[in-house]
């Protein structure tokens, strides 16, 4: 009989697991640990649905693996059992280095590493208890596998994290206009000189793929409500750690987080790879809900508007604040109760987002036609995407407390 | 109790009636023929499920138009009962006019008369029957009632008309990329100093509405397959005109058909609207049908060709088709079998196909801002829809007969 | 360069033929005549989406079949290439026999034989075509074939004729509550001791199989509007029959039913299977709207009733229709007009309509348990579906013309 | 301008919010709290989508009560503004009672008062905050409000309550086959005689809900996995009170929880209430992770297992378990390690888990006919739901570790 599971998916209806190592990869406490973080971060505040999680995403992507490579063979394309169990290996933990409530709170918690490098250091220890089953991932994660077409399934312009990550986010956010054609994407796909490329009769779809995408930026990830909670977010953080460094021994939480915010590990963070794999959303929010009785005024009232959903507003435009702006918010403040010019900065705060529609200098979309040409999709005729709107939109914010 | 009926629809769910007149209307004779019009006319050669009707896509725009005057209405829009009843009764008959096999076969069968003018005769015969009933409606269609949005609703750039057949097309198709937000489209829509507008919070849906709207121009409505079925349709009417004009007895087709085909009718198309009204897909396939047994070869050759879909081949380009190839086709078909030139364009012909993303000329899609700043969508900030996109996309074909 | 097409579906997204054989057997005319059959004949009368055809099904089976098989190979059943491609041409062959709106007009058309021996005529006389290509498939669809699950998914309870028909019709209709969930079920499908059965774990979703099968019979398949329409489609053409055996020559069609309704065919249904090939619902509905304007009141009655959606009253009850109410809805129409007492009979007829939850005599569905037991659904502890609720329902119709 | 918030549903595509009290009910940081527990509590160890939030499915159940009542005001019957709201207000609150993991762990935590006593509490509380604006609402809930049905719409067993908890929960798990037609239900409901009753019609639908019902009570909310590591999370808590009655200061959790399971607090639970309120599932699995590393082997066992997901065994049978094979699998326990008698008792236990179909003593569904006759659903011809079927289905279940 063979190894055989079936997990129910509301997006794709079912996913198959049936390799045993896959399986027990899966079972590991670090990946179960994906169940504990949100992919979406706080974007539930804005779209309740959107409370689906790593561990859902990253199954998610492994099943659009499963299918490009079915698709691929396919088409004829050569490859060998050992590297179908490795690419999917490498996209199931392609994100197990994420700490709870990433993007924000990635560089508060744990400076100067990424999470990219954090799943690095992750795939090699437990290449380490599996035997070794896990080296040909590492290298396709790491872009040294000779095949590079591998690579760019897992991390591309078209891989199918960013096909999951979208159809899923669109389906669970309910922005129905986010959908995306990824079964006919994958039927597009094709492998043409040893690279990823799509035929001609999908151009129209990716054109779809990256609109899809653009609109999700800026009406879900970039959310104002969205970017202003995760913005709070991290000015608690900031101010937990202030607080700790003025001595403060309230702040510190009953968790690993406690550590990592007081700077008490010893050593590189190879060496607390453990430590940092209990971290996840829990913490954060416990951490949160205590220091929302904590003494300190400005970090409970960070904590308790995020935590009750009364947050600061926060305006989104194409022109830089104007330092004016700024200076009447914060008087607005001071107005009315007594604040010192240091915390005001935690309550009257400015920042940037941008997005980029395509970019053909970073990214590249090859579209192969019927007569071997491949040409970058900004240069086919006709088409939608090409040099100009490939700049990245960038817009600017302020944010602010404003009592009612 | 209230009059109400309720019909299923898999792509809205229910549909409600709750208007005896609009019952009645739904129940006309020549409302029910609509039954027997594919809306799609061939494209079902390609996507199997595209065979839904006319009826279906009216009644399917009908309920558009009830959400979208629900959700006017929820903002303060001034709409009396008797408008709403106008409205949704031109709606429902905004494609009365349309004849079997449309656009392929409008100008063959009934030259010179638009579709849209017959459908405003046919309103205006049954408004007799009705008791004026439908006056207000006309007055909308033909854009001579004072409240201009309640006809940019039926025919507009952001009309229910076109909401539906791109929601219902993409459904039936199975092309789910063509799927665009209906819902969140008229919850953005608003009224703005008498002209139907739309939210500045819905500019991202509408740029996916205008993309999925190319996609299926490009994927479905001009898929080749299509257009080559649709243009050897429109050779058979031609070939059985010529027939008919040469004395032949056998092609006259036992159905109103006929009559159209032989030129018989007496008088304007004003004075035949009933028989006009008896027209539809099942004469035209009947015709094909019996003619694939007809001994003029050309004839039977194009008739069983769309019957049994052993179409000719068709290739579209961005060029113009180089007259060489066009005497190259006409040759390798006379290499074959004896053929004179006039019959020979019915195996060799070319064409064109065009479509434009969006016209800011004719169309007007205007975005109301916050602070009552109006904008055309081409013309606001990091538009994708901007001046050169709205170029119109224009393809040549050559389509001919290549036998296996 | 593998032979492969591909088919968008709105149900189940895309449908691939990567065979060339089977793709050849699509492309046969007496394939492609499918495509002019509706699979729910006049349901959409009642359901305006329900025009999918016989193509569409037998397609979307086809799919099924291939997953199934998929399923089945991935739990070690041992499956031969040549008894995959088999299979899949049996269900993409299984309805190739059908004619024109049966079930209703079936015994009416052609008396006397049934249209599995339709089908079966038609794959040997395609077989002959093909070179033996079709002769396992041929055995499989007669159950001569030694793995008799083979034939079971074909034709059995659980066949996947019944699970894409049942999920088709109910998509179309947009009967939500008619949907299954045909992907668990191929998931707990299994062979065991040569036979198909379910695994323990797939009881309760078989059971929502059963329920929904027969919510779909008396909501859809025999809705009072349904069953009156084609009733009255069955006495159309016994009156033309009639008509015709009195000697009148304008009731005869323009098409190879008039032969058909004349009795002129010589010989048996073999000898006349090319001509048979030709019928489709045109020929139906074209004769339908020729009728609508013969002399005859009762035929042309009929026919304009069922074009312009005029319908009978149709009354449904547990109890044989009394013989009193008939003779009274007779007298009504007699006060009326005058009618003889032969054409009275098409103006009110009584009818019986049957369907049963489960016969555990004649279908089996098997539930393999772990330990190797094997009991019938309806045997299962606390089974839903047991002995009682397995009789047939059967309801009684009286349908009758009733002038507004 | 007229208030108006849209909030994202994947499941109804968009809710409404139009009424500002309700809004500020929503803005409520009692409400808020919702967010923060999940409706399904574990049972996303087997359905990673199941991690919606009780937030969610209030809001879900706030817009069917708006559709149910649109529905019956449209067949006329009186329903007032007044009690409009006060209905919505009802469905919105009707969980807000909730702790954190019910109904595992609601005697648990607090003991001798049920969700709906502090759900009716909080109400009371509210209503004092909104100067009295929920006066009506409370009547409904403890229906001492006149019309009878307004409280059958939020608590009965066609409630909308259960509907968008059948429809959301199985939307979510990805389990289709539990999808029910809360739409066409809806349409079906009406009053009469001052109760709620089903059309005729609607029986087919009624049954279809009843079984889907059954299905997710067996496959999901019972499903073994969820049902293991619910209990499991008892023990958990069983262990840290045992702990904390003999002293144990590490026990104790860092937030309100560890009040509770201290029995620290003061008073009666309305005058904790504020504190209750603070309680969600951060709390739990906050402790449960700090557990995991606790030096009591139970505890810290039990509290990995549920955190890893390396559960327990659990066998689900129809007859009670033989006390055999508790003995069984205790001795095996203890040979591999010494453990006492009283810890050996959450290492192996038992249980029961029970659902029934239908049961007509306590639930009523009332089928009005059109001739006025009311019938129980169990009570109509052919019904499926009978007397037989509605005896409750009870199974034993035994619990025991098992170390790999």
């Amino acid at each position: 009989m063979q190894f055989r599971k079936i997990i129910n998916d509301p997006v794709y209806g079912f996913i198959t697991i049936d390799d045993e190592l896959i399986y027990k990869i899966i079972s590991h406490p670090w990946y179960q640990r994906l169940r504990r973080i949100k992919q979406m971060a706080l974007s539930h505040l804005v779209y309740p649905g959107a409370v689906h999680t790593r561990l859902h995403h990253s199954l998610g992507a492994y099943h659009l693996m499963r299918q490009a490579i079915y698709e691929l063979k396919g088409k004829g394309i050569d490859i060998t059992p050992e590297e179908e169990q490795a690419a999917k290996i490498t996209i199931l933990l392609h994100d197990v280095g994420h700490g709870p409530f990433s993007h924000a709170l990635e560089s508060v918690l744990i400076e100067d590493v990424h999470h990219e490098e954090l799943s690095i250091l992750i795939m090699k220890k437990m290449n380490e208890e599996f035997g070794g089953g896990l080296s040909m991932a590492i290298e396709i994660f790491t872009d040294k596998y000779p095949k590079k077409f591998l690579h760019q399934l897992v991390s591309g312009q078209l891989d199918v994290d960013r096909m999951d990550y979208l159809t899923r986010d669109s389906f669970f956010t309910g922005v129905s206009e986010g959908v995306i054609s990824y079964s006919r994407i994958l039927k597009m796909l094709t492998v043409y000189k040893g690279e990823l490329m799509v035929e001609e009769k999908g151009i129209y779809s990716i054109e779809e793929f990256l609109i899809s995408r653009r609109l999700m930026y800026w009406q879900v990830y970039l959310h104002k409500t969205v970017l202003c909670s995760e913005m709070m977010l991290v000015k608690i953080f900031q101010r937990a750690r202030e607080l700790a460094a003025s001595g403060d021994p309230d702040v510190k939480p009953d968790s690993v987080l406690g550590a990592l915010l007081f700077n008490e590990l010893q050593g590189s963070v190879r060496d607390n790879l453990a430590l940092f794999c209990q971290l996840d959303d829990t913490d954060v929010t416990a951490a949160v809900k205590i220091w929302g009785r904590h003494k300190d005024p400005i970090l409970s009232l960070l904590c308790n508007a995020v935590l009750n959903r009364t947050l600061f507003k926060l305006k989104l435009q194409a022109e830089p604040i104007d330092p004016v702006e700024i200076s009447k918010r914060k008087r607005a403040i001071k107005d009315l109760f007594p604040v010192s010019d240091n915390d005001l900065d935690y309550l009257v705060f400015t920042g940037e987002a941008e997005n980029s529609l395509y970019d053909p200098k970073e990214e590249r979309i090859n579209i192969v036609f019927r007569d071997g040409t491949v040409k970058d999709i900004s240069l086919v005729d006709n088409a939608l995407i090409h040099q100009n709107l490939s700049l990245a939109v960038k817009k600017f914010y302020i944010c602010y407390y404003k009592p009612e």
